[in-house]
């Protein structure tokens, strides 16, 4: 089994920081890499073969990018899946395949799919407009989301009592019951062409209180063998019933119960596997690269306990970034900043993680809190 | 402290798999990298701010390139210094500085230093010629290396009995006392400008027979704590009697009665510190640049015992380069593959390296061997 140094041209739409991390890996093995991004200043842009500007939701943008690849992948949902559907007609590999990023594009197919799955999942009710979110206010306290083009943080939102019907989306879209959840997990599995799929440990995600995104993540959750046995056996029916290829993040609720729900799912690395960098025997980086190029899938497990923070741009800031503490930050044992490249902040953006590896988990979230506290992205 | 996110350029003479690696780390940093290679397919193109081709030994390629960073620093030793010393005269930093970079390409000065400064060494008589060799036979057995220009075992051959001796180089070099060592270990410093110094665990290296090139490198070294102490002793006394700031790899006999003598040094990353990428809290090449740009400095220690095989060209294939066997080898726990991006491969070429992780040593032995017969470099 010889495998050329000059390997085939893996495409990648989207040039953020989940295609600058891909990157990364991808130098271990001369696995070149194009990029497709509408930025022409993307976190990925003087760190691949061939860097595009143009649209992703373009059909004849996204196909002629398409057309100079051997295998392509995603870094982002919301793609022109339609000419990712024509370059698989004519033999390209796509993975995830088109067919699955049409049904996550839309919220709505999404949770139908769960639906007829058999896949645990909070109960919702489709809505057409905001009339029909009014008409099922008996539904309330509910999660109000977009069908189409929600994205860290929007186009979702919470519907607690009658007086917040004013604001619902005036789209298609669903209402979701608000679940009282004890804890947030995900769980990210992958698969290769060839069938072999590994799954992660689960991790317990802790969200900011009003930006809908991820603050801290600790791995591995703490949550029983019982209820980490139930997320990853979902997450394996997940990518299973989907016939996915590629690395897939399932982020589930747990309820007071003991019940686990699915939430939402992300057909690419996600902010809920950045830890594994440092802190996994195979990222989930490595392991999209893998399972897309259908290499041997790597180790999943945990080489020592490990908490993420996101670096959001800080409330009040808006312009060139600075970050502030990164001195204080990296004289650490065990913190590991990963910077994404982006000149300008803005209040929530996701500007760079930190990983913070402890063996011991109490101790873990200490430093977690304390590096928080430390690090902080203004502008000039 | 502020810093800004837009971080001022770090220009790298060489842009060799060191710098590949190097780079790696920037991007997490947002640290712009500047490159300049003589080979326009060299390992780091593609993937930096500025991939510049010229040579590493005309005055004026390497000042203009170095004009346009702020911080200059090597992965390779034989670079032009005096260009490298009026750009420090000019205000730019350079790590590791141009005086020691003029010591090291002369491995005459190199060993004099040794013995000015008290550090152990293999006895050796300065050679100027092939009939000084000749006339020092009473010295043999004894290395014979040449002054300048020795590079990854070439510059270097044994000199056994007098029947050798039509052999000895007819240059500047010297003659070193063959040492009856029990093993080669390596013991990887770094120092900032502020002073601040690290001393990582010694490793363990296995030469190639006949290519003199670290065919493995098992971390930790297999010697005493006491052995352990003193190498770690005499490689903080070299960097702090260069003066200098970057990483330094100081390589190091130890002979059969536990005495430790340093053999060679090298100023910057170094093929025996490429499983700290894996292995350790800090890699080398993050070290490197945390020493360099002057920030805090990472933690050294070993998260778990490692080895290292180099993956070098097979005997009897030039072109281009197939790798052999990454599927089967992929697939095991631990195992890590760098390519280096070199689309030709010839005899004993380094393409890349493995890591290989055990917590359990003697297993790491066994795996490191078993990874070292399924993954060769070939050609089609």
């Amino acid at each position: 089994m010889a495998q050329q140094t000059q390997s085939p041209i893996l495409g990648v739409l989207g040039g953020g920081q989940l295609g600058r991390m891909l990157i990364q890996s991808a130098i271990n093995y001369n696995q070149d890499i194009h990029i497709l991004d509408p930025d022409p200043n993307a976190p990925c842009k003087d760190l691949c073969q061939k860097f595009a500007v143009g649209s992703l939701k373009d059909f004849d943008t996204v196909y002629a990018f398409g057309k100079e690849c051997d295998v392509i992948t995603v870094e982002i949902e919301s793609v022109n899946a339609e000419a990712l559907i024509q370059l698989e007609k004519e033999g390209k590999k796509v993975y995830p395949q088109p067919q699955i990023l049409k049904l996550i594009q839309d919220k709505r197919e999404q949770k139908q799919f769960y639906k007829e799955q058999g896949i645990p999942t909070a109960e919702f009710i489709l809505t057409e407009n905001k009339a029909e979110v009014i008409h099922n206010k008996g539904f309330l306290p509910a999660v109000n989301k977009l069908g189409k083009e929600g994205y860290d943080g929007r186009g979702v939102q919470l519907l607690r009592t009658e007086a917040d019907l004013k604001n619902a989306f005036d789209a298609p879209g669903l209402l979701e019951k608000l679940i009282d959840f004890d804890k947030e997990i995900a769980v990210t599995v992958a698969r290769n062409e060839s069938g072999d799929l590994i799954v992660y440990p689960a991790v317990e995600c802790a969200f900011h209180p009003t930006a809908n995104l991820v603050e801290f993540l600790f791995a591995p959750a703490d949550i029983s063998a019982e209820v980490e046995q139930k997320a990853k056996e979902i997450a394996k029916e997940v990518i299973l019933k989907l016939g996915m290829v590629g690395i897939l993040a399932v982020e589930m609720f747990v309820t007071k119960e003991g019940e686990v729900l699915v939430n939402e799912i992300a057909p690419r690395p996600h902010n809920s596997g950045h830890h594994t960098i440092e802190a996994n025997f195979t990222s989930q980086f490595e392991q999209h690269l893998r399972s897309v190029m259908n290499w041997p899938l790597g180790n999943p497990d945990l080489r020592c306990p490990a908490a993420m923070i996101n670096l959001l741009g800080e409330e009040g800031f808006t312009g060139p970034a600075i970050v502030e503490g990164q001195d204080e930050a990296i004289a650490e044992k065990g913190v590991y900043i990963h910077m994404y490249g982006k000149k300008l902040t803005k209040p929530f953006r996701k500007m760079g993680h930190v990983t913070v590896l402890d063996e011991d988990v109490s101790k873990l979230k200490t430093k977690a809190m304390k590096i928080k506290g430390i690090i902080k992205i203004k502008s000039v």
